[in-house]
């Protein structure tokens, strides 16, 4: 689930939270999941993966992870993201092109404080995408910290991201396989809506 | 449902094709749904959507596509990308990198000839990503071709994207969030594996 707060009335969100609608009544699940692009321009190379998109904040897209993983990496050199959502329940797409940046120290101590222990050991745990010798040791490392750390405070390796997009496409696929797509493109201070080819 | 076609025996490949069969049995609704990343050196932004994975033929993973798209035009100017799945039937993640090529004429004129004509249509169609006035003049456009065109020629524009993977991680969400995440990357001349943390 994604939570909205004080969500924008500009036309882009207010479709993209009837779409959300639609597939949440269609029984989507993991409707939260978004794959994340990103430029390593270090690598010169694309990476993606799926993150949970856990609010729609204004116009702030937000989702958490580590600040040291690779792709926080690829955020501080190239700033510029897309981001894709993929409802199998509706057929519908989403995508987003959008500028990322970390949410503050405040609003992630604030929102660690409520989140579950269990998570937030993991969240402890989450020198990500470090190479470890096997499952199991992931495993007895994580009843470490469950046992020896202060689960209430968020470390400083960890947060939020948050992006606010520039471009929205949203298509929908139809059995006669003519698909509906329709684009938002923010440019001088406005929404410019526009039609694509199937 | 994607096609495999003489498979490698190589272990991602096998461990790829495993978990697609877990999620096709799990009933997994359009499974094909792949997201295609890419980077675009012309704008320096990085840009990702949503296609069918068609095959999956010795090591190349296929599908097609407008060859005037943007897509395309990204990965003449930079042919590495990144590929992830997501399938919520199974709460299972793959994520890729490669490099793409465009497949032969030959190749593209055989497969169009056994497409249903509709789809043929659409393809004839697909100077995708241009812009249009409406849904209704894209449909009225549709018809004209069904009616004026031979269906069976593939035009030049039209064919298919081949990429051969470098770098797998195999995803699995947990309830416990203690999630498993095993990668393969080739170096060398061979497939290294890995963990990494969660």
């Amino acid at each position: 689930m994604i939570k909205f707060d004080n969500l924008s009335q500009e036309l882009p969100y207010q479709v993209f939270k009837e779409k959300y609608e639609n597939s949440l009544n269609a029984k989507q699940k993991n409707i939260e999941a978004i794959c994340i692009s990103s430029y390593s321009s270090k690598n010169n190379e694309v990476n993606a993966r799926y993150v949970n998109l856990k609010f729609v904040s204004g116009k702030e897209f937000i989702f958490f992870s580590n600040y040291e993983s690779p792709k926080s990496q690829d955020f501080k050199m190239h700033n510029q993201i897309s981001a894709c959502f993929y409802w199998s329940s509706t057929d519908t797409q989403i995508r987003m092109k959008a500028y990322v940046e970390q949410t503050s120290k405040e609003y992630n101590q604030a929102y660690f404080a409520k989140r579950d222990k269990k998570k937030n050991a993991l969240a402890i745990m989450s020198r990500q995408s470090s190479s470890i010798d096997s499952y199991e040791a992931l495993k007895s490392n994580y009843e470490m910290i469950l046992e020896n750390n202060d689960l209430t405070k968020c470390p400083e390796y960890w947060g939020g991201f948050s992006f606010t997009p520039f471009y929205f496409e949203f298509w929908e696929g139809h059995a006669s396989r003519l698909n509906k797509r329709e684009t938002y493109e923010y440019k001088n201070d406005e929404w410019v809506h526009g039609f694509l080819q199937s």
